[in-house]
């Protein structure tokens, strides 16, 4: 709820006059929304995290029965909105170039497949033994597949649109739609932290730990007496937990977008047309690398992939291999991070070269696409944090602990200079857009005049219109090469590093979100902290941890086509 | 991180091309500081809640260390950057008149002077054993003296400035000082809440809980075999404890002015005199209320009181009369937050009469209020849906389920629409200022032109300089009296409402500040989720409702003499 009412350089001043009687106060529409979205979340929080613990007596079809409700009504919704702004044109003045990006509505659409694959496998799990079994567990995959459907035509269709209709409606309309979204991820998460202490619990029955919900999985999840013997309920239910990160990205994805189409709500843009040259040219797409980046990332790529079907071959077999597992897991992460540590850090220094301006325009996407990566990266911190003191302040240091130190200590360094590196690329303008080039053009048409007087005391505007108009390929292309020929070399560098953190990102990211836990086989944490409240730290912080790795390919993706 | 490259109405223009050249990109230097306060907060937040967990090997030892270091390196950057500020005077152009108002300043060396008796009462407690206690157990509340000494004589003098030399050492330093007090926060919600513990658990030794860190009070707090016996040191501890909530608010009070100042660093502002007449005119303060609203509260206060002091005794005493002091204290806060419901509902329907215009300027102290009170509105939010779905999903239903249930629905409602109404008064212009005489003013002296021509497309201005000037008090409240005199009754009526709602936030304050638990006297919630989970809401969460009524009081302080 920051404070933007004055209007950012886009904002067309005509269009501001005439929409001052239409809304009064921006901020009210907004509490208004906000307040009904925090109360709908608590709500579905509060079931949610009861339904986990296995001893309060929140079941999980009250759980299914809130989250298909909900699904029901912002489908609804979505509908509503979807007929009323086909049968009004005039509802949507303005489109916001930079939201929906067409790789996040790619990833929407290959997330929601996936999706619609999990709601496939959990109702033929839920079908296996229908008779024992309350309908609304197969009521609820039936009713995610279609709420998906919906959720994903809608997205790809209306995510730029700023609409100027129903204003309060729209608000607590988007804002509910993102509770579900939120309110599915939470599920998601909450059933994959359950089955992962239940697999933890399976394998190591001899310890005499507290454990979260032991037993839910085996007990109330199936319901009663049933179990899932058969050979197909068992692929079903396999099928559909290696499916659960993608289901959760699908929802995280949707939230991001939907957070956007909240923000834009209402807003006044200059046209349609001013889309400052973002737009990636697709001839030069795949060739101005340096080759070194790719080819290095995709080494890593497959070395990661290898020591990940080790490790989880040696950690699954019988004992006595898992510590050589950890040691080879652990060696491959620091060797990975600190490569990655050092190219993001050589990805800052050539930007102290770099004479290209700041992009200072309001961007909503960006500043969600920025808090998103400092947040996330919340989740992978707060574990380091408590690794190292684990380490540190136990008495025994072995190899073991050695590699985990050193391990969590770059894991916060990776993650810091990486942010550092994605932020400040994110924030530059258009290669070619040279300062001496931009700087007197920003003040003139993208300033404040407190007082109108102030206008005839500044220098002239320079009357040249924008370069960096409809059709940015071409003379950009040309001036970025002809004025700037080392900027070139520099654009190239940036490039293979981009390309470089985004496939070690995509490794580092398959490991946790296909099972891999080095922070249980290794006894460290669990012994200094106990399991209960290790576990609690870890089921509540990974998942953020593996959203960051998603975060930061789209991130990465976007620097390697702007740069 | 919000985008806020377009300068507020209230920037200037042509410093802000002069400082163009100076800080290239904001942004940049504020990431950096916020990288060094997530990992000193988190680092810091690792250790103390280890340090409460009884099995984990950390020591409050190493959190005093931890603690003594923080705050000595903060009074270190605090002193150089007076010495800096008195000896260039040229390093603060301009200072924020909405940062720092002075019933804020006033409440912090309030705070400050109790917290200096706690550490008076904590020195004394320690004293009492020094043979067998380690150092830094006295060392640490004597450098807290000094450390709130300095601080506070630094926010009382400096928590105006917009400093513009060495911002990126002031900004990490500001973050460290911000990054100390929440540390210091945290551990003594921490300290309160394994005492809490401990009190429920000797008086509830027979039963056979898992609890949060229960034997942590009589051993490791106290040190070895040392024990505290004798009267003196019996008072000392008793007395500490009690004077902890005052700690809790010094802190957070600090952090919020001090989060100012960090947005406020290279922050440009056209001229220090436009104040926008906030200042309260100092001879009509007391005497336009309706008295009803004063009265009332008076009342509601006094009762509030008699109910608390019963409660303690009943709960207290030995058993069989906590039922009878459970339904006084529901009843009594059953009526209490309906009655603040129907007032703050009535004062927001008021608004709808109210023709003064809404205030859209930059204000970051404003903008951290909304969010202040927003979160910290969250921790009686999370509590009170736990106990909705204990009471409805639990089976027996008595009449404390009942009055169980009524309490935390309205303490929601109560809560919500004493934001709406304090957030909305937050956001109206000085009283008088009516939106015919606003409305034109607005969109010609603070508007973004994207583009110069349109400047002559645009109706003449008028030309009228702001009334609300260097003297807001004379013809400001004249004008008032003359074009509006129907607004007079509507400016008591909401006088008289900000005052019984301060008073009872006071009072609702009171009470869970100075021990009052239903939480947990009451066994509906406790029997539900276990006393473990019950016990780790509550105590995460309550703090914030403790926090948010002294908030509140202090919003609505400024509410009242705004109206």
């Amino acid at each position: 709820m920051s404070e933007e009412s004055a209007p950012g350089p886009k904002e067309s001043p005509l269009a501001a006059r005439q929409a001052g009687s239409r809304e009064v106060w921006k901020k009210g529409g907004r509490l208004l929304s906000v307040l009904l979205a925090v109360n709908v979340l608590l709500l579905a929080c509060t079931l949610i995290s009861g339904g986990a613990f296995n001893k309060v007596a929140v079941y999980d079809t009250d759980v299914f029965a809130l989250l298909t409700t909900m699904m029901l009504l912002a489908s609804l919704w979505i509908l509503f909105y979807l007929l009323r702004t086909v049968r009004c044109p005039d509802a949507v003045p303005y489109r916001d170039a930079h939201a929906g990006p067409v790789w996040l509505r790619g990833g929407l659409v290959l997330f929601g497949i996936c999706t619609l694959v999990m709601d496939v496998f959990k109702t033929g799990y839920y079908s296996s033994f229908f008779e024992c079994q309350s309908a609304i567990k197969i009521l609820h995959p039936l009713t995610q597949a279609v709420f998906v459907v919906v959720q994903t035509y809608f997205l790809w269709v209306s995510s730029k649109d700023c609409i100027h209709v129903h204003l309060d409606l729209t608000r607590c309309g988007l804002m509910f739609t993102l509770t579900t979204n939120l309110a599915i991820w939470m599920a998601a998460v909450v059933d994959e932290s359950v089955h992962q202490t239940h697999s933890y619990d399976s394998s190591h029955s001899n310890a005499s730990h507290l454990h979260l919900a032991p037993d839910r999985e085996s007990g109330s999840s199936v319901g009663g007496d049933c179990s899932c013997n058969t050979a197909i309920c068992q692929i079903f239910q396999q099928g559909y937990f290696y499916l659960y990160p993608f289901n959760i990205e699908y929802s995280l994805f949707a939230s991001t977008m939907l957070y956007v189409m909240w923000k834009n709500v209402g807003r006044l843009l200059a046209s349609s047309t001013h889309s400052h040259g973002h737009t990636p040219s697709r001839v030069s797409l795949f060739r101005e690398t340096l080759f070194g980046g790719p080819i290095l990332g995709l080494m890593l790529f497959v070395v990661g992939l290898a020591v990940f079907i080790i490790y989880e071959v040696q950690v699954s077999g019988e004992g006595g291999r898992t510590q050589q597992a950890l040691v080879i897991y652990y060696s491959f992460n620091i060797i990975c991070l600190g490569l990655m540590t050092l190219v993001s850090l050589s990805g800052s220094v050539i930007y102290r070269f770099d004479r290209r301006a700041m992009d200072h325009h309001k961007n909503p996407t960006r500043t969600l696409d920025v808090a998103l990566l400092m947040g996330a990266a919340l989740g992978q911190y707060v574990i380091s944090y408590y690794s190292i003191v684990a380490v540190v302040v136990g008495t025994p240091r072995d190899l073991l602990g050695v590699l985990n130190l050193a391990h969590a200590l770059l894991m916060i360094a990776q993650h810091t200079f990486q942010n550092v590196f994605i932020i400040e690329s994110l924030h530059r303008g258009p290669p070619g857009a040279e300062p001496h080039d931009t700087t007197p053009k920003e003040p003139c048409h993208g300033l404040t005049f407190a007082n109108v007087d102030a206008l005839h005391t500044l220098p002239a505007c320079p009357p040249t219109p924008r370069v960096v108009g409809t059709n940015p390929v071409g003379p950009q292309e040309a001036m970025a090469i002809i004025l700037a020929p080392r900027g070139h070399w520099r654009r190239r560098c940036l490039k293979d590093i981009s390309l470089f953190l985004l496939l070690c990102n995509v490794i580092l990211w398959i490991m946790p979100a296909f099972g891999a836990r080095p922070h249980f086989s290794n006894t460290v944490e669990v012994d200094f902290y106990g399991y209960s409240l290790w576990a609690a730290i870890v089921n509540i912080c990974l998942p953020f941890g593996i959203f960051y790795r998603m975060h930061a390919v789209s991130s990465l993706l976007e620097v390697y086509v702007l740069s």
